[in-house]
C-alpha cells in the first residue's frame, strides 16, 4: 500500500476521515504509524494528497485511525489504452485486474470467446463489490486514484458487432494480440497517436472467426515473438511495450 | 504445458521414454491423448521435437505414457539477458522464476540487499529440487528447453565486489531498475549491443549504498515511469521493453 485510498463519502464535514478495517490494520500493524505521522492519501477517482494522523486506537483489532487530509495533486496520467480481455479463470483475472490497474489501463472489457470456459461468467469475482478490491490493490501499488471501469460482455457477437463500434466511434484504434503477429514497433505511427483498445485472447488463443471479426473493425495484429506466454505475462508485456511507443 | 519436457536420462536405448507423474497425468487427464497421437516434446537443455504415443495406462493414477521421440529442432533464442534479483518473498519468487524462464532469461542471480527479509534465504524454495519446477513451468509454457541457471548470493558485498566483475568480464553491460530512472529507450545503443545484466531491487527499492556499488561497476539506471510497480510486474515489463530494443 503505497497510498491510502479514501472514498469521497468517507470525508466528514470537518475534513477528517476515520479508517477502519484493512487500512487501519495496515497503518497500525505493518507501518507502525504514530499520531502526528504524515502519509500519502488519494481520493478515489480524485486527487492525491497527504493525511496527518490525529488519533490511533489499536484495539479492538483491526483498530481505528483518524486522519485530517488535504488533496490537490493530480494522479499520474493513464496509459491512453483500454483492454479487451477474453475472460480468464478467476485466479488469473485477479492478477490481471491488479496489474492492469497499476499500469494505468483506462477500462477493462471482459468478453466471451470460443476458448473461454463459460462457467467463468458465473464467478463471484465478476460482482462489482468483489473485483473492485483487486483494482484498488493495483492503484494502491502505483499511487493512482482512478478506478478502471470494468464491463462484462457475456456474448461475443453483440460485443464485437454492437459495443465495439461504439467504443471506437471517437477514433480509438484497435490492436489484437496474436502469436506470430508483428512486434508493436511495426505499428503504424498514426495508430499510436490514437487512444488504443488492446484485445488479448484466452489461453489457447482466438479462433479464426474471432480474429476476422476484430479485423472487420480495423484491429491490427501484434505479437510478442516466438514464445507463447501466459495471459497475465502477455498483458503486462504488451502494456509495457506499448507504453514505450505511446506519446507522452 | 505447451511442450512435454524430457530429461536426457529418461530416454531408453531404443529411443522410447516412459512418462509418469505430472506429465502422464497431463496427457491423460487434461489433453485426453490417445495411442498414436503426436505431441511436441523437448529434451531439457537440448532440442525440440515430437513424440508419438505408443502406450497409455490410465490407472493406477496418475498413469503411465510411453512415447517414441525424435528431437532435432533448436529451441527459441534466449533474450541475451541475465537477471539480478534482490531475493523476494517465496510466493513472488515462484512467479518470477516461471515468468523469467518463459521470457527467455539466461541466468538468474538472487542476491541480498538491505531491504531483503533475511529469512527468505532459508526458504525451502531456494533448494535446487524445489525452485527447478517453477523454471520448468515457464519453459513448458513458452516451448523452450534451456533451464536458466539460478545462483544464490547470500551476501551483497562479495556479490557486487567479486562475483559481479567476473560476470561482466566478457563485455556484459549492466542496467539497474530504479524508480525515476530514464526509459530504456534512452539507453546508449552500444549498451544494447552487448549481453545485458538487469538488476531489479526489492519491494521498497535499493538503498543509496547499493546503487553506488552497482554504478561503480558501470550499471546505468532505467525506470518504468512514474508508477511504482510490484517486483513481478516490473520484471516482466522491463524484460518486455528491453526485448523490443535488443537486436535480433
Amino acid at each position: 500500500m503505497n497510498v491510502i485510498l479514501i472514498n469521497e463519502e468517507e470525508i466528514l464535514t470537518d475534513g477528517r476521515v476515520v479508517l477502519q478495517g484493512r487500512r487501519s490494520e495496515h497503518l497500525i500493524t505493518v507501518l507502525r504509524c504514530e499520531v502526528g505521522d504524515r502519509l500519502k492519501i488519494g481520493i478515489i477517482n480524485g486527487m492525491l494528497g497527504s493525511g496527518r494522523i490525529l488519533e490511533i486506537e489499536a484495539s479492538p483489532y483491526p483498530g481505528r485511525v483518524v486522519l485530517s487530509i488535504s488533496a490537490s495533486e493530480p494522479p499520474p496520467e493513464k496509459l491512453g489504452l483500454d483492454l479487451i480481455l477474453a475472460l480468464p479463470r478467476p485466479i488469473m483475472l485477479k492478477k490481471i485486474l491488479a496489474q492492469a490497474a497499476s499500469m494505468g489501463v483506462g477500462a477493462i472489457h471482459l468478453i466471451n470467446a470460443n476458448r473461454v470456459e463459460k462457467s467463468f461468467f458465473n464467478a463471484k469475482l465478476l460482482q462489482v463489490g468483489t473485483y473492485r478490491q483487486y483494482l484498488q490493490h493495483g492503484l494502491e501499488q502505483s499511487v493512482d486514484t482512478g478506478v478502471p471501469q470494468v464491463v462484462v460482455h457475456s456474448r461475443f457477437r453483440p460485443f464485437v458487432e454492437d459495443a465495439l463500434p461504439a467504443l471506437m466511434a471517437d477514433g480509438t484504434r484497435g490492436i489484437i494480440a496474436h502469436p506470430g503477429g508483428p512486434s508493436p514497433t511495426a505499428l503504424n505511427p498514426e495508430v499510436l497517436k490514437s487512444r488504443l483498445l488492446l484485445a488479448v485472447g484466452p489461453e489457447g488463443g482466438w479462433v479464426e472467426f474471432e480474429l476476422a471479426k476484430f479485423r472487420e473493425q480495423g484491429f491490427v495484429p501484434v505479437g510478442l515473438g516466438q514464445r507463447i506466454l501466459k495471459v497475465d505475462t502477455a498483458v503486462v508485456a504488451l502494456l509495457a511495450q506499448l507504453s514505450l511507443l505511446l506519446p507522452g
